[in-house]
């Protein structure tokens, strides 16, 4: 019937033993991160009391290019990993387009997401230490039932302050992070002094990522053998997510087939560059030119809208300076925004990537990603993250241009997720409830006000 | 590291192309199912107003020992299977235990559950003979969205009667279904008479499983090109889902095992008949002798405490009458009891080769049943179905008997679904809520006494 199969998966002998550290190719360098005191690059050794040393040393390492991923690493992945790349056979029939489409579907283990591929490497890093215990925020929650699940194997305590408007709205994921054994607090919380505080002004509030952020660095530095984690934007997440790169780069070569655009999602950039790691590797190298395309949501844009500036990574102003894209840390995208990719920010690594024009990046609307998503679901039986389906729209745009055109273009995009936890926001659109926000340039200025004065 | 991969993807070349009738090579065959008006035996066009007419034939076929897979079933299969046989090596190590333990996932697809394996042929062969439409009833809401998917993708509209209680409670799985088109009905409903009656009786009457499927029935009969459809206990299902059973025995042979013990859970027999299905036929022609242990709960206990007599298949009473081990089909489980496995029968076949002494069967308690799914999900990264989590329980025992013995045994166990719509019981669990409740011999009785005199 069909030479190329509709899944691919690698056999163990065939999965990466080492991730890719994309830095170690790029002709420049991002800006260094800054202490926000001193104004002054931060060191390796500054980062030890936040993170653990491993990781410190990855967060600076750019020259590096393949770094061994640890046995006890390579045995975890293996236990959901290889995640298979999958020929969207269906869809390019129903959208009658020349088109071929390939996914890389991330979706396949009980995080629901990615997200898992550098919970474990924090996880076994902490471990490996002899920290005993992991603090972190979640808003969504995937990042912290990943986490939940990598601390449940290695057997660290995980804290996890989850903000309380999605506490009490998801409790189906605080559930699954319990069966996980985390501690999952709902921020803000009478156990640091920061959510004191803000309960003390305000008992009745919702809490936001940047209060539990604040609470889980207080917890962190204040517990013995404690540290902070995140699972997007720093250099280390984005050197863990290249297995997914890697591995669609490896499936792509065994079917003699090579991306002339990859597209993937992106929030804070975990699963775009893991993704394009290799691909924009053979970019940075003349090895290859293929399009890479970010997709982030209009109500939240950072690449296409935001400022390429120095900036906190948190809306609590408690960490290090980053030089990025973002829409300042005080901004808050709106409430009908479904799903992850609300953050401020962008990868320092991605957004100079961006800057020095090897990316571009598009902004989609709310309904037409959830157009996409159900149109997705019916022919692939996948129900995706709304985070995922941004990607799927993008790619579903080119396969369609491709249809007008008949190019014949090999279009991968990053399915990082499922959607069972999102239903609520499948409900609004199926019941015609979902809207679309674009924020005004009135809107954005009140973020970039806020900007440190760095230069 | 490891000889044996932890997980193990037959190819498309080495997908099974044949479904298997394990009634071909049953020394006595399942007694008939009678025409409950007559109590003659039911004849293939008898059930042409019920079944479409390639699905009433395979109702009846006990003869022909494999059947083609037609390619647009084939086709469709390969957009989510080979499902993948995994090596529960973490799971092993944290027993203690020499055994050898495999299980074959079929969650990994956005119905969460095996159910799409027989969804897809049900309706493949509606839209074959032309039908348009398709009714069903669902109560945990697995079979729903399997349905949905299946008629999404052959363009069949779906009408799918939810139990009011259920709807109510997993709005979720109702968005789902909704996401792949199926119009959901709350159930008891104003549009049936069926429904209605019971309205007009109870207008706040939280629905039953009876209740749905006789409106579900009533509106297939009722509406030009439509059929009424099920998931469970039919001869046809068992066959369809024998797909399970054909790649976890190819797996297998990849890897030079073979199963000392094969366990499944246990409702109306879906996932065991077709797991067991190629196992079974080397025991009944003397090709090797394993272990086959069907699960049930303790709470539905049709196996172990059940009588093996005619029954009605469903509560309402308007089926055929099928010799079966059963609770009766006034039996209504504990409202305590989570997730699905709550059916007051039992496959006939399943039945016969019970009676016959060819399987085994265990009841287990609610609450051990949940210990196992967070042990399993802490080890082997998936959040297992309740259901599911019967067989790991059972898979578990097994385990730690080798323990004691020194046993290497090699135990073959069905993961039939992920639990991601059943986090309120997960809940309950993690919160100290859960109970067990196992019905008393005057509990049973009563089920006993509604019991159809046929002989």
């Amino acid at each position: 019937m069909t030479k190329i199969p509709h899944r691919l998966y690698l056999t163990e002998d065939q999965m990466p033993k080492q991730w890719y550290n994309l830095r170690a190719d790029m002709p420049e360098q991002p800006d260094p991160m800054l202490n926000p005191a001193t104004l002054q690059p931060a060191t390796e050794e500054e980062l030890y009391p936040v993170f653990c040393k491993d990781l410190a040393h990855q967060e600076m390492d750019a020259t590096t290019r393949y770094i061994d991923i640890p046995e006890e690493i390579q045995e975890m992945y293996k236990i959901y990993r290889p995640s298979p790349l999958i020929r969207a056979y269906n869809l390019e029939k129903a959208l009658e387009t020349p088109a071929k489409i390939y996914y890389k579907f991330e979706g396949n283990n009980t995080s629901g997401s990615h997200k898992l591929n550098s919970a474990i490497a924090q996880a076994y890093y902490a471990k490996k230490q002899g920290l005993t215990c992991l603090t972190t925020e979640t808003g969504a929650g995937q990042w912290g039932t990943a986490l939940s699940e990598a601390c449940a194997y290695f057997g660290l305590d995980l804290t996890v302050y989850m903000v309380k408007v999605s506490y009490n709205q998801k409790p189906y994921r605080k559930a699954v992070m319990q069966t996980f054994d985390a501690n999952v607090i709902a921020s803000p919380s009478d156990t640091t002094n920061a959510g004191r505080q803000i309960l003390a002004k305000d008992p009745n509030t919702g809490g936001s990522l940047g209060c539990a952020i604040s609470e889980a660095i207080e917890k962190a530095v204040s517990t013995e053998g404690c540290r902070y984690v995140l699972g997007s934007v720093l250099n280390q997440v984005l050197l863990h997510q290249s297995i997914i790169g890697l591995e669609s780069k490896k499936a792509m070569e065994i079917l003699g087939e090579y991306p002339d655009v990859i597209i993937g999602c992106a929030g804070g950039g975990s699963n775009l560059g893991g993704l394009i790691a290799p691909f924009m590797q053979d970019k940075l190298t003349g090895k290859a030119n293929p399009r890479i395309v970010a997709v982030e949501p209009a109500s939240c844009p950072s690449l296409t809208r935001g400022k390429y500036a120095y900036d906190f990574c948190d809306t609590g102003k408690v960490t290090p300076l980053a030089r990025m894209y973002t829409l300042g840390s005080g901004f808050m995208p709106s409430a009908n925004h479904a799903g992850g990719l609300r953050y401020h920010g962008m990868s320092p690594i991605l957004s100079k990537l961006y800057h020095d024009g090897y990316m571009e990046a598009v902004a989609v609307e709310q309904t037409k990603v959830f157009d996409a998503a159900t149109t997705f679901a019916k022919y692939e039986t996948i129900l995706p993250a709304p985070e995922s389906a941004h990607a799927i729209r993008a790619a579903m745009d080119e396969a369609i241009k491709c249809k007008e055109t008949g190019e014949e273009k090999t279009i991968l995009f990053g399915l990082t997720g499922t959607g069972y936890f999102d239903m609520t926001a499948y409900q609004a659109y199926h019941d015609g409830n979902m809207t679309d926000y674009v924020p005004t340039d009135a809107d954005l200025q009140k973020g970039f006000d806020g900007l440190p004065k760095v230069d």
